[in-house]
């Protein structure tokens, strides 16, 4: 069993605790906690062992009435692995402290891709990242990740010769309710092209991506409007067919009348699927279209969870001895990824076995 | 002086009936209203001579206390030209009307372009409407207006080889309460391309353009990402330039840091504009950047009031003796447009002077 520390538990690493928690091959060694939040708590009630992250917030964790199992080098000291969930640009400067305990770690999107030793994206690189001596990895952004997922699978089937994405992103998460813009939409950044193209680099270097970003008024997911140039021709069905073979993307069927990703946030919870999580891409069947060699689709990405899969596997490829296909079957077949028409309604316990066993194999 | 009837006075007519009493060629033959509602009450005090688009309410205006100056077929007698401003749909049912008394018409962006004669932008077509006998004449939509005052300079300047857009549209307008969506970023068409492209067809035929159509919770201002792949090779400061140059283009400086169409809106109401009124496409400066062939830059383009000078040059190329610079240079004068940074504080009045006298010529 891998024991697993996470180290920051929002948006992120709250999720990333229960997915591993359903691995049948990894623990929740423990989460760190800088605040001693509704978010603490439920950890606790969860059964996480929970950490003070700050030495001096201890008290108030006391006060809050959580009980500390330890400081956060305890819990990396208690981890064969961490996962640093904490808000961007803070992981870096932790890198230091893992290191100390001679620990490797993973780190999110929001970190400089040269502040780690590599990037990484399952359906990318994990093999070799698998391969390599590297102890410190980022699992890229959720847009990026977004991207990958679709262009490595193209790149595979037709060849890549140029693509250009409009990134449009969600203010904040529903529970940022300190974000905007409200009515308004925003060049973001406002120079082209944005970062996610070189971003896509770190883990498909040979790839020309172009990018774009706008942020608007909504909370739910990210939409990205896609154009691939291909290198050879293709037509729709069979380029449907490429993306709905892949088991982190799902094809949205005509027939289920989803206009946008509220709708897929109602299909998700209706599906049960913890927090109302949508772990894959989801790509609009009746987007995808060919015109000549240019291909469009629209897809939206759950910017909560999108990246948790790839955690789980990230932690394999550094720590355990799968490769990247029976890694992912692992992590999908433990958390429902790709089951999304079937999974019954029941949430990952802390246990791990709830998703686990209403999966569709 | 050409006697202008304007059918239809809501988002549109409006502000289209104030541009036509701004000209010095051109009176206001009177406007015509289905519903006495506020709008109607405004167009009033203006003093416009107001008609009662359906016989069957002319007794609503009388209860109201807004007199009627007559019916819908006198406005059309009135009048050497009619600008049909009614909603999308309902235009192609009037133009019959328009016939029967030998009138011209210009129609909204919103009705199919088989509907009509021939389609108009002033930057793309002027002088070949103005040349051909076409009398029922569309003035293309808000988003298509905005592609063809870009796409035409760029492909006399570079050659444009392909041209791929994605329009982040607004949901609805500031006064359309009942609009949607909130809190979601649609797919809107989801199918790909959008009637975008092929309507920026109807005035430039020859130039090859995918769109891709997204609405979102905002209400100020369309944006648009385009991509322009070119045929030769430019710098961006060239591009800039080259778009500097259109008088119906305003290259938003990186001094005035302006973050999106909120900003943009209050520039314009501090400016004074009538009712902050942006009738230029405003391209971001700082977005302007090519990667090899590849143009690519952000836009917003104001759905209220763009084609508000593009119906003033219609009138011209139908009825009137200008040739396309001579109307352009009329209208943009008689408006401000194109004196974005010098407006003073001034409405425009009925009596058309107004903003005359305020721009920068």
């Amino acid at each position: 069993m891998l024991r697993v520390g996470v180290n920051g538990y929002g948006t992120i690493g709250k999720r990333v605790a229960d997915a591993l928690a359903a691995q049948p091959d990894m623990e929740v060694a423990g989460v760190a906690k800088t605040t001693p939040n509704f978010e603490a708590a439920a950890a606790h009630r969860r059964g996480y062992a929970v950490h003070a992250a700050l030495d001096e917030r201890r008290p108030a964790f006391d006060e809050a009435g959580i009980p500390v199992a330890g400081d956060l080098d305890d819990l990396v000291r208690a981890s064969d692995v961490v996962v640093d969930c904490t808000p961007a640009g803070v992981g870096a400067q932790n890198r230091e402290r893992y290191e100390t305990h001679d620990t490797p770690a993973l780190y999110q999107g929001g970190e400089d891709a040269d502040a780690v030793d590599a990037s990484f994206n399952a359906r990318a690189n994990y093999d070799e990242i698998a391969a390599s001596d590297a102890e410190h990895v980022r699992v890229v952004s959720c847009n990026t990740t977004g991207l990958s997922r679709v262009l490595a699978p193209l790149e595979e089937a037709y060849g890549v010769e140029k693509t250009r994405a409009t990134l449009v992103r969600r203010g904040g998460d529903p529970g940022q309710s300190d974000r905007g813009p409200i009515n308004d939409i925003l060049p973001d950044p406002v120079t082209v092209p944005s970062h996610h193209g070189p971003d896509v680099n770190t883990v498909l270097p040979d790839l020309a991506v172009d990018t774009m970003g706008v942020t608007v008024p909504a909370t739910l997911m990210h939409l990205h409007a896609v154009n691939v140039t291909l290198e050879t021709e293709a037509d729709a069905d069979a380029v449907s067919e490429t993306l709905a073979s892949e088991s982190r993307v799902f094809v949205v069927p005509e027939r289920a009348r989803v206009a946008g990703p509220a709708h897929l946030k109602e299909y998700a919870k209706d599906a049960g699927r913890p927090r109302g999580d949508l772990w894959e891409n989801c790509v609009w069947g009746a987007s995808i279209a060919v015109e000549g060699r240019d291909l469009y689709f629209f897809q939206a990405i759950h910017q909560e969870s999108d990246v948790v899969p790839e955690n789980v596997d990230a932690i394999r490829a550094l720590a355990g001895d799968a490769d990247a296909a029976e890694s992912v079957v692992k992590t999908n077949r433990a958390l429902g990824v790709g089951s999304f028409e079937t999974t019954r309604s029941e949430t990952v316990t802390t246990d791990g076995r709830g998703a686990a066993a209403s999966a569709d194999d």
